[in-house]
């Protein structure tokens, strides 16, 4: 074999052209999996010993320089090389030139097929745990920002129109929801990625008497995967890794643009410290809330990797094909892009501040407690509820005709649309308003704090 | 209240525009829900009586009129109008025809806002069930195939070139992996929706005393949601759903290219009886396999279904926007096209026969059994595999220029390249190949035996 | 021939399975195209009769025939049959049932290959220049909105952050802007799809003497498509228009961004009509802006189709294959989905009020005029700008600080920045700073003037 | 102003936190438009200086401080820095300290919001002539490789069903029509694009007296952008580039998946040189077309990236919003993979050979002249095409139950279904099939050749 080509040199007689050698080649991206490919190889060659498939002296010889290549990939000094395609073959090569012809027993029993996707499923199943991480840290921050803020009353909105005073910490708490299902969408992807497909081969499985629990455990799976075909053809832990992103990045798309909006001047409910902020090159007043902007745009990253990987698979015929060779870039990007997004919104709200007066006046616009005039109707009145629905819907006319709020109505008003007796300022106080509301999931500081304790209680 | 008008006809004092009014009903498609609707109501209502909040006469009545409703829509009597906007209105609307005063009861501390994703949430967990079933109709048909080609032969591809022997029956239970799956992916949805939103309300709660646990209970769910706020802006359900779509829909054009490849005069590996065919209008010997072309073709329609959701859901502030009205479309068609997918995919596979000369006599070309060589020689001559592998590449070449198969060589021509002695024609047999890979999830005949035995069980 | 079968009878020997004839047929949605296919066949026929191919006898009667269905099918009185799959197919054999065997001679020397991308292409064609005409209107609608509101003055907003003062009316003119790009795209496609691909038969052309440049002109298209095989493969023509409808519903998803911002209680900056409003069933005071949020969450829809149907050609093999066959319906749904978008962005300006004095008092907010004085001074001082922005920075900061505006400084406060004699009220104005900007392009009520006049002019 | 902080970094106290400087930074992405930035800033200063705003000293230290700028990037030996966050920053503190304060006078009337998109559409328009070189390239290949195989017969498919004889020429001309469509419409964009944003300020114009007519020419552009707002708001022209770029993209993936398919050992209707093969590291004997794999596969990151600008901009409020920020690196992203995917595709052709017996072999199967007798029975005997066509279905029946070709009936055999008397081989002669096809745009070879000086001709 010649030294400095590719395995198959002697089948395919010349190097690739220039521009396919370039092209085809994928060590920049898959480089960064040298380390589960290294771990993989080890275990194979532990499994390849104990099964008596290759002789000992050279499997622990492979061992050794295969540890002693990460050093070298760790400490930068391992030289890539785009003739080799992949960081598969660069490993393997490079391996020859310190252990010799020992290194010619690594790649028995086993096939780039099944080391590829086996060193990407251990890198994904790593790379979830630490989302979940993140996602934690975030909950986190947004509980210690809800427990200053659970009386702090805002209008909650309904098609950006003023609906009903809500809790911020309820408003916040909503996202604490939202991330909860994330991270239960990512533990579930760990249970489904938890087969291991080495051993699979080139798709065939192979004659080796080898042991596939053995390594499968040893790389941290549940069990080896049972179809050889379906274990090189399969990248559904991919779909799943970048469809879990893709929901998770909403979610902090949506707490970006409430946050833009909040941040503006015409709601100013919140403003942001300095080190989250930038400025214009050209406005000297500007204080811009970008990573908010960043946040939002870049859901279209993992929304665009999420489409690009689907679009790869689709009608894919079964099994390794080199259309494959992008998932990696695709999972990479959404993960980094996603764990960047959960930084800044984490970032985001610890610098941010409520402006707790503008929450309070903007919550008493839009007549925010015409429902609780409603609802006291057909509470104490036992009104159906469409005919205090009804009245109340009068009273708004009557009072948006007056340019006043519903508490500067006077009784003798009130009482031309139906006779109450109650204490008007009480009635329409945005506070009790919130109050009020003690249902299972209602917006009262009751229920708000009694869920901060468990959601607490439940990150531990 | 004018009786031809909306609820809200006394805020907003004259009717929509033509257009809007038109455009903006979405009647036509949520209809599909009235059973879920009206099941929700009357829940709702049994809630409301229990605890007192409306009086039982009326709560009684509304009981009877709502069923009365049902059965008319049932018996296709009842009316739709598009000025009611939705199935919510309709039927409230209607139930005032019915029972008079006594409807305006039924709307107390509950919003269209909750009613909506709590009638949606009902549907998806029963639709995800159907699917699930279909999918285990599908598994059950590829097991009946697979049993019957156990033994068939044919070259297992990697980029559609041959590569090593395979058996037809492992082959299939690559799909079955597959579909698996997305059993458990289904599943996991089911998990992940069990939370009831109703008592919701608008946004904030309600300050009427419901019993939200009794009403998730009544209606099938594990427990009510825990923030208001979330539970009238959250549409994960509906993307968890129409992303395990996305991913099935994948494996079945997966499923239906291989078929159309396999079907073509080149291959010759499987034919379809004519129930599955059709013809052209202008060719007269064409038959063409059009629900394998209509498989492949409409996994486009489940990607863009779930692509149109995301995109809907991103940067959407917090909490109910109108916005939200396509998801039942996008929902209902991803679930009528990934169940005719699979009810097609169904029927392909009990109208497929295999052709297993044509297969056989394939497996034969591409020298598919040069990996079995090299093994050989690593097995039985203790060569490194990186030195078998280049022997056996060696021998291919030769052959190739030769213009025969390996098993056409003499033993003289293989003693050129290395010494052994072997048995030529099985050592270069297919079957002998296929029967060799033994390891877990490989292709041996034995494995595929215990695999369907395995899959069978795990059925019941 | 049996009358009750498909034309393909005879080969293939059985009707295809319940499922697969009713998830196979497509006539619940190409029926939309029955003008066009009868168009196509009429033009078709006389072409026949011209070459000599068919007898005239027997053309005259199919010509007789299919402008009988036409009407059939206008007034409804058409039965379209499931078994015949396709508006193509329903139509022949009605045509034979009608004038019996001539009817035989309509498919000489065509496919339904060639004929369908006919029609399509004729059907693409005029909703086109619909679009266009819809374009147009709203146009006309900005321009009228926009003449009223020349002096309008409004905070214009990156980053939703106050930046500087703008009119409104040249806010609005922006919109014009990208509708005028989004007529010049559909433009451009009108060129592109002028190629008529009727005579490439199944693929292949055909060995009849047929003139493919009559029937061309006939239909409208300015010359026969050069390849047939490219002729029955191609569907660029329908991701054209479905990119076009994407990119116009972006533009008009981000009207309905703005005007749902503008319209919220903290903005304030529009209003709407009743007409184009809806109600809350639960909170009586609510108006909410539905036909903006539709506008802004269907953009999905066009987004989604233009996704399916590049997904639906990505891999695909030349040429006709049933993955085609939902081409259609993704681009029915772009068309109605987008008119209907037009049409309410047409009615949300039409009823759309503007409260100038929440705009102006808006605009005095946030320091916008700060970059006039960085300017000034680089103007009248002959600092470099970005001295000016730095010593206007520092007087932002000092009225931050003591929370007034930049217009209520003293001439003292601001002489211990920089030495200026100015008029600090006419300085800090946002009228003035709104008309100074006479650059070309720029916001000043003598260039909106102008554009309005030339955006009439083009319009006509 | 501090030497190492950004241009606000007086309004904004204190620098940004680490991780918003990493992830807010734009430098590694952004850096590649150098050339365009340096470009535009020195017509800019041009027309400062003619304006008169600016003094001329000045300007032209200026000019010649980023004249070194630009050698230095060039050269390799500029540090770009993170906390400068994007090249325009980058280089006016470069250009500080090269110059001094003089580089205080270039942002003069000007903001990153128009420099930013005034450098991106320079490049979009480059890149998109160099794009359409490629297509020329690509375009001549496929010239070269039709011209040596006009007539090489191969049958031609639907439903990869084997349908009609055809020229392997006629079939690749097919592509050629694609790629001119293509040229099309990369060149409508370049008309989209031709207006240049530059002198539009952050969003409002400028007070400047600046001449934007000349700077647009000067820059390559045909005119100024009309409406400031608009000009920093747009993306249009980015979606345009994905969108070609996306179509073009999905040409060649069908090119791809039939270059797939005609290279397997089934079809073998082509073979690739070695140096655009690849082998495998298990299987001796694999040559694969892996190429061809990345071609299909990389279409998704096409699509992707398309699907990501769409959905960046849905529903954003107008002007700027650094959720923008990522156009860029979507664009070049697609640029590279489409440049990438065309060198390829030309490779590809250019190192392609047909196996001529194999083709013509396949397109004597499946009864490709079925259509041809239908044809005569409808040319000779005068029969409805329908007759024709159901006699010559019965034909293939027969034919089918006997296991025998078309050609191989006797005329005893025919007559059985129709009186005629023809010559059997001639009239079952694939190659005489394949020139039958005369009419315009058909696969006879007269007209293949013809087409091919045509396209010649066009090309130069």
């Amino acid at each position: 074999m010649k030294k400095n080509r590719t395995v198959w040199s002697n089948r395919l007689s010349k190097g690739n052209s220039k521009n396919f050698q370039r092209i085809g080649s994928s060590i920049n991206v898959d480089k960064r999996l040298y380390k589960e490919d290294i771990l993989a190889s080890i275990v194979h060659t532990h499994m390849l010993i104990k099964q008596k498939i290759i002789p000992k002296k050279d499997g622990l010889r492979i061992i050794k320089g295969l540890k002693k290549i990460e050093k070298e990939i760790d400490k930068n000094k391992f030289k890539f090389k785009e003739q080799f395609e992949d960081i598969h073959q660069n490993i393997e090569k490079r391996l020859f030139q310190i252990i010799g012809e020992s290194a010619g027993f690594l790649h028995t029993a086993r096939s780039r097929n099944d080391q590829v996707v086996t060193d990407f499923k251990i890198w994904v199943k790593h790379s979830t745990e630490d989302i979940i991480k993140f996602l934690d840290n975030l909950i986190r921050s947004i509980l210690n920002k809800s427990e200053n803020n659970i009386n702090t009353v805002m209008p909650g909105f309904t098609h950006l129109k003023n609906a009903q005073p809500v809790s911020f910490a309820h408003y916040l708490l909503a996202y604490v929801e939202m991330l909860i299902r994330d991270k239960k969408r990512f533990l579930n992807n760990i249970i489904l990625i938890d087969e291991c497909p080495l051993g699979s081969a080139a798709l065939a499985g192979t004659a080796f008497k080898i042991d596939r629990k053995f390594t499968a455990k040893k790389l941290g799976f549940k069990k080896p995967t049972n179809n050889s075909i379906d274990s090189v053809s399969d990248r559904d832990f991919a779909i799943d890794f970048l469809s879990a992103a893709a929901t998770c990045a909403m979610h902090l798309s949506r707490l970006a643009e409430d946050f833009i909006i909040f941040n503006s001047e015409a709601f100013g409910f919140v403003e942001f410290r300095d080190k989250v902020l930038t400025g214009s090159s050209i406005m000297p007043q500007k204080k811009n809330p970008d990573p908010a902007e960043l946040i939002r745009g870049r859901t279209a990253i993992n929304y665009g990797n999420l489409n690009s990987m689907l679009t790869i698979m689709k009608g894919l015929p079964i099994s390794y094909y080199k259309d494959l060779q992008d998932d990696k870039e695709l999972v990479f990007d959404s993960y980094d892009t996603l764990k960047d997004s959960l930084l800044m919104a984490i970032e985001l709200i610890q610098n941010l501040n409520t402006k707790k007066n503008n929450m309070k006046q903007m919550a008493q616009k839009g007549y925010t407690t015409a429902t609780d005039f409603a609802d006291f109707l057909s509470m104490k009145k036992k009104f159906p509820f469409r005919k205090g629905y009804y009245i109340s819907s009068k009273l708004v006319n009557y009072a948006e005709k007056k340019k006043i709020r519903l508490d500067q109505l006077s009784k003798g008003e009130i009482n031309k649309f139906v006779k109450v007796d109650i204490d008007i300022p009480k009635m329409f106080d945005v506070v009790n308003s919130m109050n009020s509301k003690t249902s299972f999931g209602g917006t009262s500081t009751k229920n708000v704090k009694k869920m901060i304790i468990k959601y607490r209680k439940d990150l531990k």
